[in-house]
This record gives structure tokens, sequence and C-alpha cells, in this order.
């Protein structure tokens, strides 16, 4: 049994939440804190990130905090993503267009009710080797609800695939066996991020547990296993993306309209671990957290002057991250984790 | 299309918590206010009501703030309600004794691990004509979780039926198409009370919201369907039992392990009349808040000098009530119903 392991480099995490102004401040050193090194920031900032520049200023404003990380960075799906825009971007070392469906999750209500309108951008996206990043779960509506909106959305899936065969498809933070079977049902352009919390949550843990309700919603144990099993796999169509999403303590601590999101920057690499040493799978971790993303991705990242060590030696995760209500509460807050990870520079 | 409807008599709830001490004189008004003058009490009290004396007190405190209710009066199954006990209790007046799996719900520490010790129990009951409640569902372990744990408990259910074909059985708060399913295979000596806010919430209502979080959980779409449908069928085997549960704001206003408990005694009828109402079954009502209960519990109750008329008009649920972090809020807090409650008095 392993009880130290040095990452050959840190980790990527390719979905990460770190918003903008004094929560990005609180939130992007907890990036390199928790062992990643590259990270793939989603757009969702309010107003969404839906020009070039809009999202060049953001990265700007990340390297201010933080410049040894590298930050991947994708665009908002809207009306405004023209093809000329993916050209554009590219040009600009976009790398990503992330297409939240309308209403499903945190600040996505300008996203997409149908996708038909943006094929020309799905193609211009094809054409110039971008990454489509999909929120990958249908609205609830009639027969639909958080339960099934993943799986709902897999014809969807499958159709976009279909349509634009060498469009590279992440599947974002996938949940559910189906979403995985679907994955493994479709060429070696669709992959899927999975999140460190998701390894851990079922149904239960966020029924009256707002610290561990994100969206997708965790479902049953038998689509944890699943996920388990896929991260553990070493198929490289799974890899670590975490969906940190840092909400402040007075949006987590009331009874109505309780924001979804777990945060998971600062032991990212910690909770992975942990996981993966329960199953006894410590041998697939790298894979996992620092090869198959960064191949499927294609990055080129900045040189790190730092390791990453884990030691199989108790930590407590910290009850919370900045001042007061504004702080943020991590996932499993208060709890032990039995390694800890330590930054060493070189 | 009725613009008033005045019940025959006020309605019979078959499950209703109004907790002890302060919370009790807060919650007992509000059982007439809501058009309610038989209330059949849980004892899940802390601890729990094990002795007849502790019921017969519980009853005269709760008679101390409203006589005008008739209270029917049940135990809590726990090792020491054994055959003696239930012979006493049938003497003193107790109708019911209410089996709280372990570890499912509010206050349910001292609940049942295992059936078959109960059994003597269960058999004097069936000789007493005492009523078995049972909260249907198996504790969350390995492959049992929220949503299935109500399906898990069916073969409980049946066996218990099949053990003592006259015992009369409650399934409370039945929440899933396979518990209706399950109820109406099972002969008349099973029965099951459905709530009033199961008849509106689906899982997506709870999930960031505990002041719609219950246990059992309100679940898929499908099974709200067979709830409404169950409840405005005319099958006397399903009749109204609010599981009304009164939680301070301080216990729904917490991220972490925030009360399960939907509270909706101020507007018992008036959901009701609104949920039948949209479905075009305002002729079942009566029935089911009025008649199938009654007669399934044979129960005698107090004369009542007042009514209770529904009319079709706007009315607003109150935020609260009570003051301050102590006070409770209702079902749909804030939102219009269409139907108004008016007691009046003969």
């Amino acid at each position: 049994m392993a009880h130290e392991i040095t990452l050959p480099r840190p980790a990527a995490d390719f979905h990460v939440h770190v918003r903008d102004g004094e929560m990005m401040k609180l939130v992007v050193p907890t990036i390199k804190q928790g062992g990643v090194s590259v990270a793939y920031i989603m757009p969702n900032l309010v107003p969404p990130l839906t020009t070039v520049d809009a999202v060049l200023a953001y990265k700007s404003r990340l390297e201010a905090v933080d410049d040894s990380i590298t930050y991947i960075m994708t665009l908002y799906l809207s009306p405004a993503i023209t093809p000329e825009v993916i050209h554009a971007a590219r040009q600009a070392g976009i790398t990503g267009v992330k297409c939240y469906p309308a209403g499903v999750t945190t600040n996505s209500e300008h996203g997409v009710a149908s996708y038909a309108p943006f094929y020309p951008t799905f193609a211009a996206m094809e054409q110039e080797d971008m990454v489509l990043n999909l929120h990958g779960e249908c609205p609830s509506s009639g027969h639909v609800h958080l339960l099934n909106a993943e799986e709902e959305f897999i014809p969807t899936l499958k159709d976009l695939h279909s349509r634009f065969p060498r469009l590279r498809i992440v599947l974002e933070h996938c949940t559910s066996a189906a979403a995985v079977r679907a994955v493994l049902e479709c060429g070696p352009t669709v992959a899927a991020t999975i999140t460190a919390h998701h390894l851990f949550l079922t149904i239960d843990q966020w029924a009256g547990n707002s610290y561990n309700f994100c969206k997708p919603v965790a479902k049953f144990p038998s689509d944890r296993d699943a996920l388990l099993e896929a991260a553990t796999s070493g198929n490289p169509k799974f890899f670590f993306g975490s969906d940190s999403a840092p909400h402040p303590i007075t949006a987590k601590e009331k009874a109505k309209g309780a924001s979804a999101g777990v945060f998971t920057q600062t032991h990212a690499v910690g909770y992975l671990t942990e996981a993966f040493d329960k199953l006894g799978k410590l041998d697939k971790l790298v894979p996992f957290v620092c090869e198959y993303g960064r191949d499927f991705y294609k990055i080129s990242e900045k040189e790190t002057s730092w390791k990453v060590v884990m030691t199989k030696q108790e930590s407590i995760v910290e009850s919370q991250i900045g001042e007061g209500n504004s702080g943020v509460v991590p996932f499993k807050a208060g709890e032990k984790l039995s390694w800890t990870t330590t930054i060493v520079e070189e």
C-alpha cells in the first residue's frame, strides 16, 4: 500500500468555477492548494462571458491573482457565439464553448433552449478543433425531473455527436450509470468529466443538506458506483473536472432556494485520492487527474515550479474559507480525510 | 363548477404532529383553523410515548389547549409495548400503535429494527381491533435510498398483513405509485393515508428547499400523479392524513441537517380542495377528508358546534405562524390558494 504519492505533474481540473471580484480572489489561490495547476474555467459569470474580449479580460483578472496556474478559457454558448466568434476565439487561444440548457443550474438563465440554431457554430468549432462542453441535463418539466434529467439528455448528446463526429464533446460532471454507458457508446471524440463529490454522494446526503446539493444532483448508490468504476477504470474517456463551485454561506444557509454547487477546490486531489484508495485503485489516480484530460484537450501549459505530494496521513477539512457569512464551506467540512496534500516548491 | 362547499362535518386528519410545550400551544389551535375536528395524534415526542399513562397525560395537555377537537391517540411501538400494554391501552381508549423504523425520520431513534419480536404485540392488537400505523420505509443502506425506501418496505407490509390478516394496518403518508399498488393488492384491513403536500410536490421542489423536505421525500411526477389518482379515486382505502409537522424556522433555515417535515395544518382542507379542484374531482373531496378515514377507524367523536365552508376565493398562505425564529413556516407560505377556508360557528 502506497503511503506517499508524488504526482508526476500537478493535477488538471477540467471544470472549475471561481466567479469574479472578491470571490475570485478568495478562491483562485485554492486551485494550487488542492493540487491543481491547470484549471478549465467556466464562463457563467453575471453577465455570462459571450465575447472573446470578455473572456480575455477575465483571464487577465485570474492571472493577476495567481499567474502560476494555466487557465484554459471557455465561452458561454448564446446567440452571440456565431461562427465568426468561434474563429476569433480560436485565434485568441480560447479552447472551448460551454453550453448550459436554460434554467438548469447557477447562472444558466441565458442558456440554450434549442440546439439546432447552433449547428453552424458547432460546425465552426469542429473545423477549429474546439471543445464543446455540455451541461447534460434537460430542464425539469412533465416527466423530466432532477433524477432523470441527465438520462433524458443522452439522445441530444448522441444526436450532436452523430451530426458533428469530429467535434470534441465533453459531457460535464456526469452523474449517472446511464451517462457513463452513453459516453462509452460514443466515439473517441466524446469524453466526460467526473467530479470528486459525486464519487461520494448519493441522494440521501443532499436531502436536508444544502452543502451537498448541486446540479446535476447526486443520484442513487448504483450511479455513484458506476462513476467510481468509470473514474478508476483506466478508460481515457473519463477524467477529472471538479465542478467546484463556491457559494457564500448566505446562499447555502437558507431554507428556500439554496444555491446548487459543492466547493471542492481546496482538497481536490485529496478527495480523489481518498476515493481511489478505498477501492484499491491508487494506480489509476494519476491517469485520471493528470493525463487523460490533458491528452483529450491537447493543451499547452505553463511550467510549474512545484510538486504535489499526497501522504497517507490524516487531515481535517477546514470548516470554511474566507470570513464570516461571505465565506465558503468546503465539501466534508470538519471531516477527516485519510490523505494530506502537500505542495512542495522546487 | 362549485363555488362554495360546506363540508357535512369537519374534516378528519389521520396523521397529525403537534409536539408538546410551547410548540403544542402554537399548533393545536391551527387544527380547527385548517378545517379539521378529528386529529389522529402521533406519539413521537421526546421521549416517545410508550406508556398508557404518558399518552393519556398528553391527551389532557392537548385538551387543555382546545377541547373541541377529538384527539385520537397512539402509542409509540417499542419493546415496552407488550401485549399487556395493548390490552390496557384499549381499555384506556387508545386507538393505534405507530411503528417507526429506527432512524428514518424525526424522533425515530427509538424505532423498530426488526418486526418479528413484536408479533405477540401485533397479535394482541388484532385481538383488540387496534390499528397499526406503519411508517413504511426501510432505512437507507446498501442499495436502499430515500427514493426506493418505501418500495423496499412493501414486502414487510405484505408479510405483516398475511400474518395478521384481521389487523387493521395503515400505511402512513404513502408517496409512491408502488405503495399505492401494494395497498390496492392487500385486503380491506389495509389502508393508506395521503398527505396534502405530496399531492403537489416532487423531488424538484425539495431540492434546495428544506420547507418542502419531509420523510418520506416527495418523489417523481409519476408518483405524485399516482397519489392524486388514488386520493380522488373514491376508493375508501385512501384517506387524508396530513403528516403536518411543525419545525421551528431555526430547524429549517440551515444548510446541514435541516429537519424533515412540512407544516400544512393551517390550510389542511384548503390545499386538498385546491388539488381536487384542479383535477375536476371536487365530488371526491368529502369522502377523502370526511368519510373514509372515520369509517376505517370506526371512531367515536365529540359533537362539533362549527362548520367548515370552502369558498372559491383567493387566499394567501401566511408567511409564518408564531413569532420570530421559533415560528413555523407553512407549506406554500406567501403563495395564493384558490380556495378560502371559513370556520362558521353555529
